[in-house]
């Protein structure tokens, strides 16, 4: 049941991205670029940078390209940005990313909502980026809704797996399967994460889980069993969920590293760097943020004992 | 890997006694009478109605008795009471308790700051109190910082299994093992509970644990993968840790129900029914709470899409 212990994991950062873009108030680019800066020397494996959607629908990712050509490129970090589209695809290879992250929904009416597209559509938006692109630069698919839809309600399995079959054929290898909304349970990303690694060995499998109900590190502690090791997360929980005031966002990064640390499972990260960056966070976005390692300190944390304990009389 | 489906779980209230013992405000009598009365009627296998404690260390229990006689009794629900010592144990047969819940810790020092007592004296008490009760009352044994202690540090896994030897050779056949101040992981946990599970097939565990670093419920998941069936919960998260200010405290009861039965395990509970209840908690303590569930709603929550994709153009 511990097999997974020693297990090399990797720490893909999506605070820039997923979290940011949720923000009402606008990071100043150098804020972001220092941000980056600072996360591309802490370990991580990847970190999306940026969104090339439409600056009108997203403004708090407007300033996309500026942020992709200034930041510093750090040794073994992938610098990875969202492309919802032919036109973000373009754009991205303006600025030299090293991965395109495609997005389409494995719900209609998510994917209807988010991308003024049908699921068709996007597939066929795949395929040309995948053409257009021609092997220069790395293409990860994100299946968002792979665990539910806020508006469809169940994503079946069968349905889900068909997709990645879909994306596969049109020459994707690297998925990663989104519990947009945080709708998924352990079960349920035990079953559909054993199905998609036994289906397609060869194919790199993400899990990104948000913490909405309170199950984001439960989940990924599934996904970990079910033999998943790349793992997207946001920095300080940083993100949050268009349906759900007040809930947490994405899984937090320090949480899932201290975690998986924790557990016996290496991630290349130091976590001292990642808590200390976290704590920045509150400031930069003006609210607090949900992550818990950075306010209780790792397991391993002691404390004196109480001094009126030397005085105890024992009987 | 999930065999655990279908499986019966007995979710154990633990609010008004490890929640409320951690708050500033005394909250009423009448207040706690009625939460412990609407609480017997959601289907929790039991509920830790209060601590016969010192009045002077914890006063925001000092109504023990009085809550204890006032509460009606549910069918089918166990009212518990933490008795730490002796004196205790006369308190809680004065009015009636369905079961009693001693308390030692597993590392020395906790059990001296906590109980002012070492780990000896607090053994020799579980024999007099198991010797006084002769029979006439359920008892159970929890065992504090059995995953770490904050003051001494890792606790041993031969030192828990010694100890929860040592309780069963009393003749205790109850024992919940706590992660008082969430310092647990899910190896851990599983490692742990599978052990002791196969020492003792016939004892009883609880697993009780706190979210203090984000990781509650995914030790909640590794204890059901290791067969516990039984765990202790906090209603809205309510409880805290002394040492992470601003943290979280207890796992969350209705996180925890919402996500078992996600996960296909039955709890007899009234999930609905729990949740409403927990809205009513950050009044009565004057605090926001923790809980997810209350502000997400169920992975199951559906909404409506928006309107214009009536309109929306797809080519």
């Amino acid at each position: 049941m511990t097999d997974y212990i020693g297990r090399q994991l990797y720490i893909q950062e999506v605070s820039l991205r997923d979290g940011f873009q949720m923000e009402p108030t606008f990071v100043p680019t150098e804020q972001k670029v220092a941000l980056i800066n600072r996360l591309g020397r802490t370990g991580l494996a990847k970190i999306e940078v940026t969104s090339f959607t439409s600056p009108k629908a997203i403004p708090a990712l407007a300033d996309a390209e500026t942020v992709m050509r200034q930041i510093d490129r750090g040794a073994g970090v992938q610098y990875s940005a969202l492309v919802p589209n032919v036109r973000g695809c373009e754009r991205a290879l303006s600025c030299n990313v090293d991965e395109m992250n495609l997005v389409m929904s494995a719900s209609r009416t998510h994917n209807l909502a988010n991308l003024r597209m049908t699921p068709e559509q996007s597939i066929a938006q795949f395929t040309e980026v995948v053409r257009a692109v021609d092997g220069t630069v790395s293409i990860n698919a994100s299946l968002s809704t792979a665990f539910g839809c806020p508006f469809d309600g169940d994503v079946s399995l069968q349905h889900v797996l068909s997709l990645i079959g879909r994306i596969i054929d049109i020459g994707i290898r690297s998925i990663t399967l989104c519990d947009t909304t945080g709708m998924a349970n352990p079960t349920q990303v035990q079953v559909l994460c054993a199905a998609a690694k036994a289906s397609w060995p060869n194919a790199i499998f993400t899990a990104h889980f948000h913490n909405t109900r309170s199950m984001g590190l439960a989940n990924a502690m599934a996904a970990l069993m079910a033999g998943i090791d790349r793992f997207d997360a946001s920095l300080g929980g940083l993100g949050g969920c268009p349906f759900a005031p007040g809930a947490s966002g994405n899984v937090c990064t320090e949480d899932m590293v201290h975690m998986f640390h924790a557990m016996g499972c290496p991630t290349g990260i130091d976590l001292g760097a990642l808590v200390e960056i976290a704590r920045g966070l509150p400031r930069m976005v003006g609210h607090d943020v949900p992550g818990q390692i950075m306010k209780a300190g790792p397991f391993n944390r002691r404390y004196p004992p109480p001094e009126w304990l030397n005085e105890l009389d024992l009987g």
